[in-house]
């Protein structure tokens, strides 16, 4: 009914307010507890020293900052501060290694394995963690002594965070094939997440421009108001859109999911008789999240981009899905090449996982991490291919329009 | 009957001896085509230069070398010899640029491309070639583009392959969940494929020593009539034995497969119904299978040492999965365990799988690599711990009894 839809509407917006301006007022006055800090890292780790930035009073603050912020509906990941928090834990630990205190290089290689761990733990995925320290962490010293410590660490982060919870969070098993017309949609796909990733990175450091402008040189206080708004605006708009309701690992593993056998009232209009319905909601989710990501990254509450980056690519994936599904069945000659598989012909889910990678890729131009990580993630063995080949396609399309990462234009700005 | 037998038995004696001859006879004069290739290779990118190394001539020769080698029954991989061919092809193109002629940095990096795509084709898996590269063949110098490079050459070499023939050449889906006793089974295969890659190398290069003291001294066709008898042996020995009769990749995708719904005839004796004759099979084809491996990686025909590795290390691997099998249904205990998991409780093609990536970590002595190989191999997503857990322990076992891995004790021994 109306009044229950109200009521709920309303509780929704409070919890999420409170956790979020909670976690705004925790991290207000720390240093260098704000954003993401994975760009921090990267410096570091080049080199740089900043003193003070992997205390334990920062993990601890960080810590806690992190459980609210992802707690709230805000659309942030946990993927950057766990990095963090991890880097501050091997700073931690080193302290009890006097032998360390003269070696900068054994204690960088030490970072790095923590960062793998962060990683790891964060998408369940310790491969993708090895990976990302080697593709996006170290730009010139390389040995290969620095992936054997990153691949014990990851891996041990993984089993003990197994050990606490079953399963796995974003896990759906892909066996159908894909037909050679669909590499058109993949290549859509490819296109736009190149793009997505040029335009998110602009409106991001506009943002970012606009708030070191008006709100920070105002005082700290306003800083968290902002969060605040924010946190309503954000509860105000997902809430009606209902699927996004979700926290974002379940909303990105039921984007992932096929509709047949599925019960519709799980998946929240995603696998509604009317097409038409699922698009339009898709389309308005869409939209939403890609302003809402690119405000909140950035923002003083610890926050990551990639989670939110993989579920808005899974997003318009499963819009291009949809769409190519509606005409597929409209089509006499699509339906004719689809009856020569025995399979499901188009599955909206696959697309997708496909693009989940482009968008991915497309934010951190990363490539071998991004199939690695969806690899990981979902298992997609048959479709290992065409996400390569979408990968590809979103790193030489937002090489022409950007050219840096959502991490360096953070080390620029700074 | 047992006529058809011996005339089969003689049939396959004689197809392998003329084919490992052929092979043995076109490569006997030529310089650089003999053997993997790999070792080679990891000098030329580390900054050597050898001189015709990677003709085109050589190129030729050494493909239709591969081709033979292969067809023929020797316990020989393709993956070692075709990194030396994708190398060879990269030179020729680069002929065609003048401006690399200067920069030795490019076209050594253009070369870690051309490897990364010939492992990626031997295995059909196009992540695992870029981690080979990275893991080792590039030992100090490093920059991501270098990744990105291998990636697009990757990729384009395995759509390429793709094109050309229908599905992946060892692929199972394993979906079953493993339980915790199993980790002690597991443990056991990492000590056991850490031990057998220091035994493998210790062997190889006694016989190496042998054959340079022995054969290579007296003149080249000493060393035809050497691949002639090995030929020869290896036939007599496998025929017998049934199940290694395959091709080895088809004989891997078979170790990988569990026991039920499958055809026994097909197996080959692996699905007995009397464990104890699979078991006494197991082990006569694994004992069998290093000796022939030791001996054959390293005389003139050109074979890679990855595949056989693979093979041997499922061969044990399954040996154990069986030998715990019937413990479990002999055992209440164990089997009150199983009762709680609702799947195949112990499935020998586990253990296949998880044995191929200790014994491949054994001769290797990489960690990434074998997990993302045997994980593209497979998508054995449910079993990436106890894999990655089996690929420490085996690398930490052979650490203490062996310094090099199977490419640097060749590069010593050069």
């Amino acid at each position: 009914t109306a009044g229950s839809f109200i009521y709920k509407y309303f509780l929704f917006i409070v919890t999420s307010l409170i956790l979020a301006t909670c976690s705004a007022l925790l991290v207000k006055d720390a240093d260098f507890v704000k954003t993401s800090g994975i760009s921090e890292v990267k410096t570091i780790i080049s080199g740089v020293v900043i003193k003070d930035f992997l205390s334990l009073k920062t993990m601890m603050v960080k810590l806690i900052g992190l459980t609210l912020t992802v707690s709230s509906n805000l659309w942030a990941g946990k993927e950057g501060p766990l990095v963090h928090i991890a880097c501050c834990c091997a700073e931690f630990v080193m302290h009890f290694f006097p032998v360390l205190d003269d070696n900068e290089a054994t204690r960088r290689e030490l970072l790095l394995a923590a960062s793998a761990s962060g990683i790891s733990v964060a998408f369940n995925a310790p491969i993708s963690g090895v990976i990302f320290t080697l593709e996006q962490l170290t730009s010139y010293f390389y040995t290969s002594t620095k992936m054997w410590t990153s691949f014990i660490c990851a891996m041990t982060g993984t089993i003990l965070l197994n050990s606490f919870k079953e399963g796995i969070d974003v896990y759906v098993t892909m066996d159908n094939q894909w037909l050679g017309f669909e590499l058109f949609g993949f290549m859509i796909l490819g296109i736009s997440g190149g793009l997505f990733g040029a335009i998110f990175n602009k409106m991001n450091m506009k943002f970012a421009q606009f708030r070191k402008d008006h709100i920070s040189s105002r005082g700290s206080h306003y800083e968290v108001v902002e969060v605040l708004v924010l946190s309503v605006v954000t509860s105000l708009v997902t809430y009606p859109l209902v699927f996004p309701r979700l926290p974002l690992n379940t909303l990105i593993s039921r984007l992932y999911k096929d509709c047949d056998g599925v019960d519709e009232n799980i998946m929240g209009g995603l696998c509604s008789e009317h097409p038409g319905y699922s698009i339009a909601l898709l389309i308005c989710t869409g939209i939403t999240a890609c302003i809402l990501t690119s405000y909140t990254f950035g923002t003083i509450v610890p926050a990551g981009v990639l989670t939110p980056a993989l579920a808005i690519g899974a997003i318009f994936g499963r819009l291009l899905g949809i769409t190519m599904e509606s005409f597929q069945t409209s089509s006499p000659f699509l339906s004719d090449l689809c009856r020569e598989s025995s399979n499901l012909c188009i599955s909206p889910g696959a697309y997708a996982v496909v693009g989940s990678a482009a968008f991915l890729a497309g934010v951190t131009k990363m490539t071998v991490w991004v199939v690695v990580t969806v690899f990981e993630l979902t298992g997609a063995l048959t479709y290992v291919l065409p996400i390569m080949m979408t990968v590809i396609i979103a790193r030489w399309t937002n090489d022409q329009f950007d050219e840096m990462n959502c991490y360096d234009t953070w080390i620029r700005f700074f």
